[in-house]
């Protein structure tokens, strides 16, 4: 693991289950971090916990303003305008970045307020079926995916490139992968492998128990595992798909028109399966051998399967290296 | 768990996953059981392992006919006209159960050679993903839903209501729930809860996989659990779902008006996942409910949480007792 080595404080607002884990694993490092947390009994737990918890946003928005900190948004994405204008009041010169599974809405906003010289998005792919501080632990980022936006790259600032580079360090600083990805090529990947996958497992979910109580008694291990995300908060999955609805129906479409095949395929006199089957077989044999190492390894310490690329934040080609480490789903690291 | 106490030996054709794993359990109860299994290298592997296995299919059938045994045809859909044929000849007056998955499909077959009398259809819900003999093991079947066909006890002689007796007696003896289900009940139920999710779960993988090494390197742990079928041997996918084309295909239409409405939702001006997020979710929370004894249980005697009818046999109101148990999802009892 890279050691963690930052030159400002961070300040997280949130301390849910990402933002719980990412103070728990900065506190760990030494790395001088705080937070604030809308609920008291949230902010309390984490300060019986040993952590410097507040339920104050002014105050800890002021005292960030002070440090030069960092300010992490840890919390889903209808809480983003109120806590984006609290920043503006607050703590006008900090720089932002967050971790809502969309970014392209993120961004929006962020435009909106002309904050895109102090911003840099994040997604750090580490699970939403338990949430709070709670659920929050050390080492939860261990070999996640965690992408960082850099669709300003082009148009950066020194100070921009200061900030991207030690939110960058702050990821690998807690062992996650740090991706790089424009927000729209994130929200078109993550429309894919994420929320369609959550469209898939709730309609499977109303198709198995319209089937009554047989269907349901004969369900067995793959339709537990298909339908498990359908157990997530209505409410989170609604605000996964609908602030991405553009990149989910363009997935979403591709998909129908595979099950319209195979459905077609399958009503014929002859019923035939083939295309679908071994396509999809094809497909999943290279998910495994894409994933072989991080699934598979018996080692305690978990190696990434992920391309590596070193850059030089700033330095001529530094896009370009980005670009390259986008299209192949690297990871990268700082030097 | 009930103790096996079976009248007559039992003969297995095939020695695969389920074939070898009932092998291994009949003959650790005692029960006079002995196979065969076409490659000469299965039935060698399970000689070596101490069972009574042979690869020869005429002299099997031949020891199975002097022995009065009932004949377990334990191969996939393909192999199932060329047993029945060989059965017919070489052991034509033994009673026969199956392990196939589809059940509307092979009871055609046996109506085709009018063996009504002398069959019980059956299909143990016990996994697909490893197979031959060296993937079957003791124990395998604990707990697992075994379907049991009923469809000929209206018309029943006497020597049909004791080999379904006898095939009830052995499946409860492998510590499997025994569920009463006419074949085309059965069909319809496996059609949604286990041959749609190889549909869906291979949509999904060609999907993510088309979005390309970013898609994929994203792809977490949700998409890994809702693929993992689709790295089931397409012919195994192909041969499930094409012999249960109608009930897949009525089973994939109601899925894709639920997707259909998904999709136009999130097309509009103001996308709102509400109703599938809602509906899903309430399906799911409805599984859990169901299916949570089995699940969460940490004692090692795994508990079934299936609701339980005892029934005698040939009784009046048996016919009854087995469709209450049908639609509940029920596990009977024999006394």
């Amino acid at each position: 693991m890279t050691s963690t080595n930052l030159s400002r404080p961070i300040c997280i607002l949130g301390l849910g289950l990402i933002g719980g884990s990412l103070l728990r694993d900065l506190a760990a490092q030494g790395v001088h971090v705080y937070g604030y947390n809308r609920s008291g009994s949230g902010a309390r737990a984490a300060s019986a916990a040993g952590f410097d918890a507040s339920d104050d946003l002014a105050l800890t928005l002021q005292r960030a303003e002070q440090d030069r900190a960092i300010i992490v948004v840890a919390t889903p994405m209808p809480a983003i305008p109120g806590l984006l204008d609290a920043i503006m009041e607050h703590a006008p010169s900090c720089g932002i970045t967050d971790v809502v599974s969309v970014k392209a809405a993120v961004y929006d906003l962020v435009k909106e307020r002309g904050l895109e010289d102090r911003y840099v998005g994040g997604h750090p792919m580490a699970g939403t079926a338990d949430s709070g501080w709670d659920a929050s632990r050390e080492g939860l980022f261990t070999r996640a995916a965690w992408v960082i936006t850099y669709d300003h790259a082009p148009d950066a600032s020194p100070e921009w490139i200061a900030l991207w580079t030690e939110v960058a360090r702050m990821i690998l600083g807690v062992g996650a992968d740090a991706i790089p990805a424009r927000v729209g090529r994130h929200d078109a990947a993550v429309a894919r492998v994420s929320h369609l996958v959550h469209v898939f497992a709730e309609t499977l979910a109303i198709v198995g128990d319209n089937g009554g109580a047989l269907a349901q008694s004969l369900a067995a291990g793959s339709f537990r595992d298909s339908t498990r995300v359908a157990g997530t908060q209505p409410s989170l999955v609604q605000a996964m798909c609908e602030t991405n609805a553009d990149a989910v129906v363009a997935a979403l479409d591709e998909a129908l028109e595979l099950l319209h095949d195979a459905r077609d395929s399958l009503a014929k006199d002859r019923p035939d399966l083939t295309a679908l089957a071994e396509t999809g077989y094809a497909a999943r044999v290279r998910f495994e051998a894409r994933h072989g190492a991080r699934g598979e390894s018996v080692s305690p310490v978990k190696i990434s399967s992920r391309p590596l690329l070193r850059l030089h934040p700033g330095t001529p080609g530094w896009v370009r290296q980005l670009e390259q480490a986008e299209s192949l789903g690297g990871r990268i690291d700082i030097f």
